[in-house]
């Protein structure tokens, strides 16, 4: 059974990973027939901000502890990974990637990447083992891997940010995959268009049944 | 294009609402041809819980707010659900029910319901307009309505304290539906038994699969 390793960023879009990103990446894991571990890094969230109103609550929350709720507790800290243990690895997206695995939401080209989610990308690249990315996830993978190919959808700013890290970029629409075969990297944009929870599925599904086949 | 009411709880399984089960409802209702609205009381948390250890945490949170976090943003209190909008309504489970939407974690079967869950499902029985409950969710509804027949799986001292209650229990395994075509209602056990995002899956796709053929 082959074994995913999932890493989010927190428990919600507007600060965390995406919900229906996250979940729907585990059913497609299980699914097409794999397992998985969760993982998250145990660092303080970026901030929080309240969902309805889009405003920054007064709170600090931890990425790790935030993340177990979608893990229902079964979760590991991202720096005990380990390339071995694992056939895949995938990141579903949400403004968690940008604001807290690193500072792209913020610093755009400029960002910088949490230093275990550096370290697990390059090490799952020295694997040769495929690399997943949902939504916006992919602009953290240009930050890393230098000249990737990729997708973020169709939003030309956001597209021209991830060009200027290096990354060759892609247009995509609903439920397209982009794959970099040197990088073993398979790319969605799911959230990053106007979708809705189906084309999140198909997403989710298409990028987990195209790195099965890599495995 | 059928319109369910989805009823959230908060965001997390130990203290909110279970969040497989909260994205793979709303899945099922957009695969089955439907569409959603999704609501929540605007009340205070029972507690919050740290879902890495299981222990409270001295932190306040609200329920509306919280599960705006699976709506992304978008989202009601359920004060303001009208009968008249939808043509049924479901609610996932979680401990959030046990202990936000009913004291049924704390009280058993002298809990108490909040006034705005037992309205809408009362409500909903009046227009004779199916009722949806995933895992723990049946516990408030046989509250509610005396005598519904409805499963919570096949966890003895819960299935007892439901009958208690009044309910008629049956005994369920993954993905099975339970139909009280009295009520309308239509329940499953999902995370009551030891079960896989899979099953989730298949749960919440039932339910809403027979409760479309009931509209």
């Amino acid at each position: 059974m082959k074994k995913f390793a999932v890493v989010l960023s927190g428990s919600g879009v507007f600060d965390g990973a995406e919900i229906h990103e996250a979940t729907l990446t585990l059913y497609a894991i299980m699914k097409n027939g794999g397992k998985y571990e969760i993982f998250a890094p145990d660092i303080d969230q970026h901030h929080v901000i309240n969902h309805i109103t889009g405003e920054e609550m007064k709170e600090k929350r931890n990425v790790l502890v935030e993340s177990a709720r979608i893990a229902r507790g079964e979760i590991k800290a991202l720096r005990n990974f380990n390339a071995n243990d694992f056939d895949a690895i995938i990141f579903p997206g949400g403004f968690g990637v940008a604001k807290n695995l690193s500072s792209f939401a913020f610093d755009g080209a400029d960002c910088s990447v949490n230093q275990d989610v550096e370290r697990v990308i390059l090490d799952m690249v020295k694997a040769l083992k495929p690399i997943g990315a949902l939504c916006i996830s992919p602009a953290v993978i240009a930050k890393v891997l230098e000249g990737a190919e990729l997708t973020i959808g169709n939003d030309k700013a956001t597209a021209e940010t991830v060009e200027k890290m290096g990354a060759i970029h892609k247009t995509t629409t609903h439920g397209e995959v982009v794959v970099d075969e040197g990088y073993k990297l398979v790319t969605t944009p799911c959230y990053m268009l106007d979708a809705t929870i189906l084309h999140i599925a198909d997403g989710a599904n298409n990028v987990v049944k195209t790195m099965m086949k890599m495995i």
